[in-house]
């Protein structure tokens, strides 16, 4: 079909690997690979940091279930999914899903689906970010934000999701892959 | 509409401020913030970088103009649009992308449409990606590699993109956001 369609990439030799920081959110290591192309070594940074989750939550009145927080890499305030990282405790991504959507929102589901899983930046990242639908969810106490944390919940009709993105409201990156994913399951879902 | 809808979200003051580290694509920054709603201060890292670009580019054919290369982050192969970092040099985010599709691909266009743009994670980094469109692209030469790049360069039908997201074949979190925004304003773009 494309004009390499089918033909073997080359892999990169590792030549060498150098851990250079931990930072808690990431390890940071430096890695010389030696370029097929070229044969000519070359330097990458590469980022490894646990796998993260992000939550499509509907109630069953069709509302999305929303968080407003201060965000510290752009310095401002975000309206996003609930979601957050695959903690050691957490013996799957659906019980982080679970746990966080509890944590952030108050709210809750039994009726969990995962849509998909993404690398949230496969050039410098290592890890993933999987989007889980909760659908019927029910507020069943107050959020339990931890001390990195300050968040409001605000509800939204699901049919504004588009809107949200198109006027600039949610900006975060992995929000509009949960939506993406949301979109493209929708008609397979059952009601 | 929603319970925090309009409510005041409240700034966390900065504390303090500290350079931590150079990695070339990120410099990383630890910053001492005051938790609004504690009051406790919180240590929380930022990763400043270059702002990001990358490009949906369609041939008169009807084809997307895709890229495998072999990713670091996550040691394998990826398909992806073509797309890269805003220079120095680049007088801004569309001049980046006209630059990245064509040394990436050898592919060119004179009909671009900026889609949209995201925080690729807010939470930790400070930077934009910026989505465009191109259409009519055209093969005017060979693509142009740097020294950290073996690509090569694929086709596909534009059809097939919802496909190539839900058999996996695409896993890279920044082109499922440029596919949100392409299918957001398929239908007011004009033919």
């Amino acid at each position: 079909m494309g004009e390499g369609d089918g033909a073997p990439l080359r892999p990169w030799p590792l030549l060498s690997t150098e851990a250079l920081a931990d930072f808690v959110v990431f390890r940071v290591r430096r890695e010389l690979s030696e370029n097929p192309r070229t044969g000519e070594p070359h330097r990458f940074v590469v980022f490894e940091g646990s796998d993260w989750v992000n939550v499509v939550a509907l109630t069953g009145g069709g509302e999305l279930v929303l968080v407003r927080q201060w965000r510290h890499g752009t310095g401002e305030e975000t309206l996003e999914i609930p979601g957050g990282t695959v903690d050691a405790g957490d013996p799957s991504p659906l019980a982080a899903a679970v746990r966080e959507l509890r944590e952030e929102t108050g709210y809750a589901s039994d009726d969990w689906t995962e849509l998909g899983w993404v690398h949230p930046n496969p050039a410098i990242q290592s890890n993933r970010c999987t989007t889980f639908l909760a659908r019927g969810c029910v507020r069943v106490g107050d959020p339990e934000p931890d001390g990195g944390e300050d968040l409001l919940v605000e509800l939204r009709p699901a049919a504004e999701a588009a809107e949200l993105v198109t006027t600039g409201r949610i900006r975060h990156a992995l929000v509009l892959v949960a939506f993406h994913f949301w979109r493209l399951r929708e008609k397979t879902l059952t009601r």
